[in-house]
């Protein structure tokens, strides 16, 4: 008998193929739903994020009905996995599975999500491979795995579906395709179980919203942040630093934020995390002369422990059993390893004023990163760990910036659902300008930040166009770690780059507001344009036929045109930029009035529109019945609690409203409510004329508002 | 009580994160031992491969020590799955893992072995990822497994190796790697055991040798096998096929077998497998008025079934929960859905004389497959069924031929461990010819057979240069389903390609007999020239230093040179082809004397030399005393049992010996023993003047050797 019983039991794990697997329901928050299967792993995404759902802007967004069929929902316990399946709809597009570089469109995509260095190809592998999709039907899913997903995103046809892909003869049927009809998103986790999310819309973006907030919304970065940085070559020492950093104040170029790059440290690859005595003698009197310049510092790392880092020995119970360049790699999970490791890192830069950090190589390019072979003293697998890596150094360096209440904003090379609210931006070593832009996009899809930052380029054209685009993103940075390049390195375009840096100055309180509604609301501030609520009619045209030859083309896919060269920045703005080369390009304007950002004149609205390339603008077009708040251009954001004059324009023929978002820009008072929303508003007087509001101060609140001067940008002042 | 077992069981099946596994080893053949681990999987490679092993074969080839130490072999129960670790030493390289196209060296590589189409990068997604790799220290190790396994071939560096990876400063430290040294090959089996095997050398290529001959042996093809063949446009009608097969006649073109492409089914994608009644109104006629020409059929297929096939309904109980093209996909591992799924082929093109089949798309491009959450009546899991179903079809395919009793020469897109002994050659859709050589040397380290088949090109020159090396490949081969490219389609280069293809012809003999020992010994006929025991010495010359541009290769890794561009045919030949725009090559001519083909010369001796591009010439170069059989140029290859005259060369200054292997060149008689091995041999006579001797027939054995003539290359006849 009890062999029995034990026989079935291994029956049920090993044995049997596939069976049903009952869905656990839970209503999580108005419109957002908890779906269990099985029994899920101890460790998830969220146990390595820990996110606080922001329930009050959850409750603001409302209830809503469940978006699906639950009877269309399907788990089964499979091969040793979990099988998920959610119902899709004939014409039904999904975005978001995180960083995808070459495609927003996700229809009919496989991919295996694993954090990785990107490849070159959309497949899954990314730096923020975030298992959350959204379907422009209006609602999102959430699976909260720590595992590697492979997902078939309505790639697989059923044969017993009950909208089956019809069968057609190839050799005589025109309307014979490679892309078979797939009614459903089917996903394998590779484990007992597993428990996922459904957000509701009813738009897409509302689900996104709902998907942010509850990940703990979005950051608020510190107003310097916003500014500009430069990361200079990796071998400079305190003096090269602090000279460089006077060039740009002398050639009147904006810096915020220095970024020192492995040469910092006694050794790195692996680290000490200890500044080096020759290059770096003393580090205090460089982030304090840097401090009185309104500068600074931003370290680079990998997390790899060299034997030669002062903590090595004691951190030792607490290593993986595989090495990252011959570094030792923290079991970040365990919380005596995580108090062990960063200790040094707190007395040794965060205290002396360091603002920030550049977490690197905790993605995982093919051999440099531990194996999925490791092992780690908690236990965890690796590949958990590698999943999770990037949350885990995102939460627990920036739990140091907390403990001295002041915020940070730093570069990270791995993020993952849950990590939402985390103060970094993604970059990568890839450097194919387009597909920076499509990531962009992609990027507002998935709860993450991304910059398309400036290395190397072959020609001026190619760098001021690089330059445009990170002046309209997250960090506006230049990476010059290898090629030492300065923003006026190309003198025939040094002009326009210092326009555009300035540019990014003077948008700072637009850039603050837009970070402010991704915190509070959860709408992301750089997204795809497919979000506004205009784009709906432009789809139709959306489509473009694949070439017929079967020499490239074997299986004569239709190619659609995906919008992957344009992007909305904060609520008001739809960016299109120029690549190196390009004498004009077509911008798809979704319906409603769009305007051109510089001169105010009318665009266009639910059209296709032509732009002629000028090297001193990115095109940047206006919603109507905009307001956009901009500063004086300077060479530093305002420091905590400036007071900073404000210029604001309002875009159209439309009465507009706004809300500007303030706080002291710098610790994390606003938590705790330290914070207002000042109404901004245009309306006609009474003679027909544009005229502007400003709610009044509230008492008790931050104010850094000094002078306001209103701009009508389209008909005039 | 009850309870505490069961707990216990759940405890080690679920919870215990990683244990240590004993290894059961036994010995299988000489030199060849099978370890076991865990409990492993009821289907593996060789429950749908079945090989035979060639004992007697194994036999011959001897004794030898265990190659390794066994203690250093490892295996562990790590999260669900079972680890292996097997030694590297410095210095040592790996080659294998299945059909690579871009790398030969392997050490270093991590692979996450799963068949697929092969998408531009070796990561282990391939045709045929065979997880098998052979060691230049002389040993080969084969994973008997049908799961993806990932596989890290000495790149991930253990804390605790007992020759740890140093630590070095990227900073300062000229030495600093971005690979650093790792002492083991990793391997993470998804399964709760495996077995294994360990191939003893003392050579790579003896390790090879005993691999391909556990597996059965490489197939010897039917002499039109290795003749030319042309797959014809995919609409061609029966009448079209007639007069394109005359027009290689009147052109002078040799001609052994035509493809026809999917416009021969009455339904394609998915399939009937039924003749079109309109463009193929009388098959057999088509059958038996190709055969009186001296030319046979090959039908292209893929798998999975239309809903208009015949036997549609029949299979029904059989297929899979997925569709492939809105086709059903067999459960070809259950016998009941083979018998029912071949019967038609037998009936309607075996019997008629159909000479065999391209097999296509049973490597799935993306979702061209089943997903990996598909589930078969069998109870196989999908990922077992797609690492296997082109195992299954070759198998069961040639079955169709054996009972017939003639032999069959086709292609497959898909193929894996186990799968040695089949009559097929891979290919692909990728199309670069340069990688193409890269696959047809790895083809040789992993037990399958490539063909660099010629499709369209740019310019006469390309097609020229591709036709060369298809020419010096397992099938000689044109794929013009798409373009309609035949061989004189460029004129300028016609008499050029004509010679080409005639040369082949010429080489029956020689290729015959190279397949023979494929068959018997294990010697792959085409094969990297590392593998000759001549290159050793050649190596230290063959690192290059990597660019140190930080901007293209910011890990500064080492770039070696890998020689991917040249290989052995047969037991004489050193292949060197040209690509399309190069004047001159450089050829690594191992030690030992090596001549040129064509005229007998001295080429070189273990040196690098230079070559002068030719329009009429691939460079092909002989080594010492080594004897080469040709026959006359002909249009077609010999029919069964005909008897051919034959041109006996011999290249170099040393007296020579030569098995030639000789049966009806047509049936599988030749495994009961109706062959012969014929004895070629040349040395001088006492007046110092070369003598050549052909050994006589054996009584009661086939012999089709006609009038012989030798002819001494090298120092005159």
């Amino acid at each position: 008998m009890k062999q029995s019983v034990c026989s079935l039991l291994l029956y049920f794990f090993i044995a049997i193929p596939s069976f049903s697997q009952e869905i656990h329901w839970e209503s999580v928050a108005p419109g957002v739903w908890r779906g269990t299967t099985g029994t899920p792993e101890a460790y998830d995404l969220w146990s390595a994020a820990e996110p606080s759902p922001k329930m009050a802007s959850l409750e603001k967004l409302g209830e809503a009905e469940f978006p699906l069929s639950k009877g269309e929902i399907i788990s089964r316990h499979l091969d040793g996995n979990t099988y998920l399946r959610f119902p899709l709809k004939r014409g039904e597009q999904l975005f978001g599975f995180g960083l995808n570089f070459k495609t927003i469109h996700q229809r009919g995509r496989i991919l295996r999500l694993h954090v990785d260095h990107y490849g070159g190809e959309d497949n899954g592998r990314t730096h923020a491979p975030v298992p959350f999709y959204v379907s422009d039907q209006g609602y999102g899913i959430f699976i909260n795995s720590a595992r590697y997903l492979d997902v078939y995103a309505g790639s697989a046809s059923r044969l017993n579906s009950k909208d089956p892909a019809e069968a057609r003869d190839r050799n005589t049927d025109p309307n014979w395709t490679a892309s078979p009809y797939s009614d459903g998103v089917e996903i394998l986790v590779p484990a007992d179980g597993v428990t996922f999310y459904v957000f509701a819309g009813p738009s897409a973006l509302e689900a996104i919203q709902r998907f942010n907030l509850l990940n703990g919304g979005g950051p608020i970065p510190p107003r310097w942040g916003l500014g500009f940085t430069q990361r200079v070559h990796r071998l400079y020492d305190q003096e090269e630093v602090i000279r460089e950093v006077d060039e740009f104040e002398k050639k009147g170029f904006p810096l915020d934020f220095v970024g020192l790059e492995p040469g910092w440290q006694s050794k790195s690859y692996p680290n000490t995390f200890a500044w080096d005595p020759v290059r770096f003698p003393d580090p205090e009197l460089l982030a304090k002369t840097l401090k009185d310049k309104g500068v600074s510092i931003n370290l680079w790392m990998n997390p790899y422990v060299s034997p030669q880092a002062e903590f090595y020995d004691t951190l030792k119970p607490y290593y993986g059993s595989h090495t990252v360049w011959a570094g030792a790699v923290p079991d970040l999970s365990m919380e005596k390893a995580e108090e062990i490791y960063w200790g040094n890192f707190k007395r040794d830069h965060v205290e002396i004023g360091v603002g920030g950090y550049k977490i690197d190589e905790v993605d995982g390019y093919d051999r440099w990163l531990w194996p999925d072979v490791a092992t780690f003293p908690s236990g965890l697998a690796a590949e958990q760990m590698r999943q999770t890596y990037g949350l885990l150094v995102q939460k627990q360096s920036t739990e140091l910036f907390r403990e001295q209440n002041r915020r940070t904003w730093g570069l990270v090379r791995a993020s993952n659902g849950g990590g939402v609210s985390f103060p970094y931006v993604l970059y990568n070593d890839y450097y194919n300008h387009r597909d920076f832009i499509t990531a962009l996009i992609n990027s507002g899809y998935s709860g993450v930040l991304w910059t398309p930052e400036a290395r190397a380029s072959d020609t001026a054209e190619e760098w001021l166009r690089r330059f445009q685009t990170v002046v309209f993103s997250p960090m506006a940075m230049i990476n010059a770690w290898a090629s030492g390049t300065k923003p006026w390195t190309y003198p025939e375009v040094e002009e326009e780059v210092k326009a555009m840096a300035l540019l990014r100055m003077q948008m700072i309180p637009y850039w603050y507001s837009s970070f402010a509604q991704y915190h509070f609301e959860g709408i992301p501030p750089f997204r795809g344009v497919n979000l506004e609520p205009g784009f709906k009619e432009m789809e139709s045209s959306d489509i473009l036929e694949g070439p017929t030859d079967l020499e490239s083309n074997p299986y004569e896919e239709a190619l659609r045109n995906e919008m992957k060269d344009q992007y909305m920045a904060g609520p008001s703005l739809l960016v299109a930029p120029f690549f190196a080369g390009e004498r004009s390009r077509k911008v798809i304007l979704p319906h409603g009035n769009w305007y051109d950002f510089y001169e105010g004149t009318f665009a266009g609205n639910g059209e296709i529109i032509e732009v002629q390339a000028r090297m001193d603008r990115i095109p940047v077009f206006v919603k109507e019945g905009s307001i956009i708040p901009l500063m004086e251009p300077r060479l530093h954001a305002p420091e905590k609690g400036e007071v900073v004059d404000l210029e604001i324009r309002h875009y159209g023929k439309e009465p507009a409203r706004y809300r500007y978002y303030d706080d002291d820009g710098y610790s994390f008072d606003f938590e705790k409510g330290a914070y207002t929303w000042r109404e901004l508003k245009v309306e006609k007087d009474g003679q027909g004329k544009w005229k502007g509001f400003l709610s009044p101060p509230v008492e008790g609140k931050p104010n850094t508002i000094g002078e306001v001067r209103w701009k009508f940008m389209t008909s005039g002042d």
